[in-house]
């Protein structure tokens, strides 16, 4: 059995306002994707959510998005490739600085929310994201939807990047995920949710909802935190990859 | 005679919005204080600064400010000093980051507005910003205020600092400013203001307006480009102290 | 017995964060005073919280706070009264057309967080505030501190005033509150909150921790909905002032 | 001849920022429309703007756009049309405030651009706006690109109405403007320009740089302060039109 990652998005608190479960989530996963003050988080919460993960042995990563904060960054914009590499490369300086002021580090890179979506369908936006973060940090992971334009940018540029899919979304036969209105988009029971990732971590492959094989790397499974049963699914998750033999570890 | 630093605060435009003469002033400095995107700056300003900075070898500094951009930093705000090693952590690495996204690096730091007033009469929080900004970077020169907490602070951590003077503002007897509504708190005479910076880098001393020595090292002359007899102000100065035979070099 | 108003300031939430249990206060209250976008709510949170208080009958009111998203308001600012007075129409009127878009109308003002503590001390603050609302609201009520700078304020101005005291915190002699620090400072039991509160209806005045009166005038008693206690605190204050006779209206 | 209305953006400084040639727009439009904070301006700049106007006899309007600063709310963002409606109805509020505040009051409304752009284009976004707007003063003017989806919607609601062309941009066969960048697209000229406003003035109708005809209600022209010649473009524009027996005046 492979070994894998597991990440999930956090520090996306800001001021006063608290979201999610970052404590309960960094003792399931291996890699914090963490907000940058732009759609979330700011220097107080970066700073907290960096200490949390560092004591964990978690590692971190800068989780860069729209300067966007009422909408959280899902609102698409409509940005210049050059001010997404000026958007890309403040970001992660500053998650960098922050990291650097406590002896830690940044390994890896996630885009948020319609940033996200937006280079996922757009290799030239991925590329321009990459490109920016690679510059200021030559070494760093980028963490890609696997078997989109993302996947493809990472591969154009030849960087060191890890292939992520979600412990809780169907996916279509183009491995887009199932819209979230749809029946089945989202599982809510672990032990059907583990049963589906060991059998696409077996085979290399997304398995769309109709049953279809999109052969891709599979480095990181992405869980959440926010919701009642969103911890009961990530640990149930988990033990489930540690019963069946798969090895949780940092990519 | 002593070689001596120029510098300036730059990149203060946001958005569609300019503010200063940044092209000017890059042919006259040898230093250059980037806003951080605070008080003022932007990803894509900070960029487009730091890039006519590096072309014209002037070195680039972080100027980190109050998050408070209509107000341009220049509001105190009431901050712990846990808060305030946040803020600047953030913005140096958000700067650093932009600066290695170009091949360039940040050489030195630089307060602003209220929070410079702050720090510069208050050696405590001097130290919270200087800690967090030499744990960001151990390497950084950061410039003081000559002869103020500021100073204090940085001879106390003893790490690289430059101390820094007015050419255009008449002093105090304890080293504070003249304020801005008394006769004579500006300077405008380019000759007038270089003789006086002369005999300054001579004694190693601030002078007051009332004749006061205040021995201080002397390493950098703060100019600036707003308002239309600045630029003037600050190519005349420079002219007259390199007649004079000073030397005009980075730190 | 006289009749007293209970408020509770609510629509603090912002973007996708939740704050507060607005719907579990609105049962209890007679006024809300709805944050106005600056320290914290947006167009949405308004307009939704404006609807929920509107549908119970509950008064609605304007909360204005400093442009200080990420300290919440709770951050002193050095503000002109110039400025503050636009501060103040600004999110007053903004208020107003999110009121009369649903049909309702603003009843009231109350300052929020470090703008209210200096209003609190300064009559000249809280004048320069007041008298901005009154021109934009001719009508409004403004609720103040009772026995503070705000009352004065308000008695000058000669406008409509409601005396405002806190049902969960202890009081110095001089009508100011105890630091939250101190022992006593902040009261949890419901039954004796509620006789505190009685005595001081019945006295017409503020009982400070050492027994002294403070006479003023008491038309609105503050509760909070934040933190487990909070609510049920409410709700058993409300039930033993109804069951001591006091008649709960708005003023 | 018929009279019409000179509109122009102004009050688009922020902070410290300054924007534009309001003075010198005061003196030749008719109505003024003012940046409500969330693109452009602040409660600083939104009262000295008005005043400004006020003193001139200047009809006020509103002037709201995306919450999107740096960008100047030139950014297209996914909003809803529910959150349209919020986002006009707190801005139009807000300008109410300060408008009320000096004893003058807003007249009518002109969306600002992505939002503007959005609105011309589907009836169901410039509907939603207007709705808002409606709701939170009856008696407004909404100010519609003339020919576009934005009159379509003016006229469906039944609601006053002024139709608005560009005295400087060349129009399209379907009423859009030339984009920038193509030949001819932007007029210069002030006599070639109040040529043609006149020619579209006399026949009631937009003419195309085809030379085709888009009959529409044209009662305002919208001018531009910024850059060097925008100025005496504006001023000769309204000469010219004054000397043609143009009778320029508020609608």
């Amino acid at each position: 059995m492979p070994s894998v990652d597991l990440n999930a998005d956090m520090g996306e608190s800001f001021g006063p306002w608290r979201m999610g479960n970052d404590a309960g989530l960094l003792d399931i996963v291996t890699s914090a994707n963490i907000a940058c003050g732009f759609h979330a988080g700011d220097p107080d919460v970066m700073a907290a959510t960096m200490r949390l993960a560092q004591d964990r042995g978690v590692g971190i990563g800068a989780h860069p998005g729209f300067a966007d904060l009422q909408g959280f960054g899902r609102r698409r914009m409509a940005v210049s490739t050059g001010e997404l590499g000026n958007l890309i490369a403040y970001q992660l300086g500053a998650a960098q600085g922050m990291a650097r002021a406590m002896g830690s580090e940044i390994r890896h890179l996630k885009l948020h929310g319609a940033l996200s979506n937006m280079a996922s369908e757009d290799a030239g936006i991925a590329r321009a994201c990459f490109e920016a973060a690679l510059r200021v940090a030559p070494g760093i992971t980028v963490m890609v939807l696997a078997a989109t334009a993302m996947e493809q940018a990472a591969r154009d540029l030849g960087c060191a990047w890890a292939g992520e899919i979600f412990a809780d979304r169907a996916y279509e036969d183009d491995a887009t995920l199932v819209a979230r209105g749809s029946p089945g988009a989202v599982l809510t029971d672990p032990d059907r949710a583990a049963g589906r990732i060991l059998q696409m971590l077996r085979e290399g492959a997304i398995i769309s909802r109709n049953g279809r094989r999109i052969p891709t790397r599979i480095d990181t499974i992405c869980l959440h935190g926010d919701g009642e049963s969103a911890l009961p699914m990530a640990q149930g998750l988990r033990r489930a990859l540690e019963a069946a033999g798969v090895r949780i570890a940092r990519f």
